[in-house]
């Protein structure tokens, strides 16, 4: 044990986190309320304030404790726990399920889109957009049909693209960063779709539509849908 | 401009990070490189290697960079950029968005739950837990079933909370922190909960499964499936 006030270099900032973790989980501190200050904490764990910093940085990432400059630190009344959906390399996906992974390209072309997807891209001319729909599969099996619309003024270098090798996916994730963008997951029924998902066209399937964004110029659109067994998860 | 080598205080880690990012972007460093170490990059920006420390964080934290402990730092090949996603308060969901949000307790009773909740739970007895059925309504329209299996051994004191006025996800987030869970989400017809949902039994409805832990112990498996025309929404 270390006297009090004097700063221990042995106590790690993980047990502080720790420490804390469990007074917030026995509500010794109740949710909502402010916890003692960083200066009071050091000198209560004898140790450097930078190391409770770090852990109480900690517990607030992880949706525990709400920090605001000047107001104090308090603890959430119901914690924000997170859950990370990284946008998915399909290619990378599938190979990490054990699968074999194969990619084709159904059709590529120059089209005008409809009004529903120059909503979300915010285009309010008529121009025409790159259109890529592709099929990707996990051991020969169907696992997601793509539909995608591509935005050349904001992306022109994929007009010179093989995209019968490449995926537009795979490309755009390594050459065309975005800087925001939504998602959208729902159910629907598979429709058209179900022709190359080999399912009915009343098999429910989960799709989702991605829009990612460089700044303020539109860079793609997504629809993605994936076969009716498919089953996304995800770590909390 | 400050001399190089002369740490300039009015050096912001927020202009280093976007000028990292800018050389990111244009492939300054490429994909899977590694980048020059904190200390020279101190050197060019005329800062303090923590300015610089601060900057590469937010990147990594963004998903752009990879910082390994003695590895040094890489660009990431394919970036992993990540959308979050919070473990739902669903009364808190339903009036963010602007509606009226109503809870309805349908059933609760001790029961033993069926092999594939035991399963997901990691079960091996045939203890009883306590089920849990709910409607969550937004604007009086059906906008959530959901079907909840509590391990009563892990959290004992909700035998003693009247479930009519709080829900159980309520209860749970507040009371019983988890260490981690797992989530799933799929599409699937409502079947019979389209009598609670106001859809068809062959109306297709996103489910979500999750299941928490406090550490070895479980907590809960909940199966909450969402109105027919529900989007689950997500910022990159």
């Amino acid at each position: 044990m270390s006297k009090e006030g004097k700063a221990d270099s042995s106590v790690s900032w993980q047990s502080i986190r720790d420490t804390m973790m469990a007074r917030i989980r026995a509500q010794d501190y109740a949710p909502g309320e402010l916890i003692p200050n960083e200066v009071d904490l050091a000198a209560e764990f004898g140790c450097a304030r930078a190391t409770v910093n770090r852990a109480l940085r900690d517990l607030a990432t992880s949706g525990f404790l709400d920090r605001r400059r000047k107001a104090g630190t308090r603890v959430r009344e119901a914690p924000r726990r997170k859950a990370t959906l990284a946008i998915p390399l399909t290619r990378a996906d599938v190979i990490a399920s054990g699968a074999r992974y194969e990619y084709r390209l159904l059709e590529r072309k120059l089209d005008t889109p409809p009004p529903l997807v120059r909503e979300h891209l915010k285009l309010s001319g008529s121009e025409r957009l790159l259109r890529v729909q592709s099929l990707h599969l996990a051991d020969d099996v169907p696992h997601m049909f793509e539909d995608r619309w591509i935005v050349l003024d904001t992306v022109p270098d994929i007009e010179d693209v093989d995209l019968t090798e490449t995926s537009a996916n795979e490309w755009l994730v390594r050459q065309a960063p975005y800087t925001h963008g939504t998602m959208e997951f729902f159910a629907e029924t598979a429709g058209a779709r179900g022709q190359h998902l080999v399912c009915a066209p009343d098999d429910p399937v989960m799709t989702m539509i991605r829009v990612t964004w460089l700044e303020a110029a539109p860079i793609t659109l997504v629809q993605q849908s994936y076969s009716p067994s498919h089953r996304m998860r995800l770590d909390l």
